[in-house]
């Protein structure tokens, strides 16, 4: 049966509204030391499937830093302390990044955001029957795009693990 | 269209064995200055869902520091210098963490492992026909344990987002 460490010390290397880093040293069940062992801690991330009555995906054209790419994603983002659930925060985060809002929303599934370093959990939606309401909020700097559901399917269209995670489990939930 | 931003300047913050962070001073085509913007720099990562003649999925039951939890998932880890491809990547650490070897493996897709944060991709593989050749390597602290390749697909088996997103798409490979 495998074991949790624990953990003897943490010390917080980065705390700033962007990052929260510790470094910690950890006891393996067998005594080994881990140290320094980082990790990052973040809130639950949200993303979303959001499709309109037609079937077509709304995604976020946008610049990606960590990778340095330009890439269609999934709506999604950070939950916020005042967003009462995951749900409300992926609804909130497809309002202000699309300008859409969903007939019905369902939660179809979590994944760590990365087990071996992140404390978080992605939570994954599917949105059905969006429309719009009105315009991204301002100071998205994003493009919204829409594309036949078969289409990103077809075409190995999103390229951020978590995301096609969340669209093969909403596809799954739509095909039961 | 969307533009990236210019990196103007960049300070590195940690650079040990186990982790490269940078702190970035950005700028976007709209002229707005974006700093800090962390950046984790990682190798490639590798995941593969390794099936035996039999379609059982091995798997590996690990602790987890980041999530601090103990899990199932695929093995993987993170390509070497000295791999020549992650191709080899993924079948060495397959060895290593299970004492399994593949009769084939091919890549099914890749993800960025976070674009947002880090640099990044993750290559997913398939490896069927594969067997048992010795034990895990000394110093994995690990289980390998075999599931029905149902079973993990019934019961949301798997939690880490990668490894979701790399279990549907060789799940497509094989009805392809």
């Amino acid at each position: 049966m495998i074991q949790p460490w624990t953990t003897e010390s943490s010390t917080t290397l980065v705390a700033d509204e962007w990052l929260t880093l510790r470094a910690d040293t950890c006891r393996t069940e067998e005594g080994r030391v881990v140290e320094p062992y980082y990790v990052i801690e973040a809130p639950t991330w949200v993303s979303v499937l959001a499709l309109t009555p037609d079937r077509r995906a709304v995604l976020v054209d946008e610049y990606r830093h960590g990778a340095g790419v330009v890439g269609l994603g999934l709506p999604g983002g950070v939950m916020d302390p005042e967003d009462p659930s995951p749900m409300d925060a992926a609804a909130r985060e497809l309002r202000e990044e699309t300008g859409y809002v969903p007939g019905q929303i369902v939660e179809v599934g979590r994944g760590w955001a990365n087990w071996a370093s992140h404390s978080n959990e992605v939570v994954y939606f599917l949105a059905t029957d969006c429309v719009r309401v009105g315009e991204p909020d301002d100071g998205e700097e994003l493009e919204v795009v829409l594309h036949d559901l078969d289409a990103v399917l077809r075409g190995g269209m999103l390229q951020q693990s978590f995301h096609q995670a969340n669209l093969h489990l909403a596809l799954e939930r739509m095909r039961a």
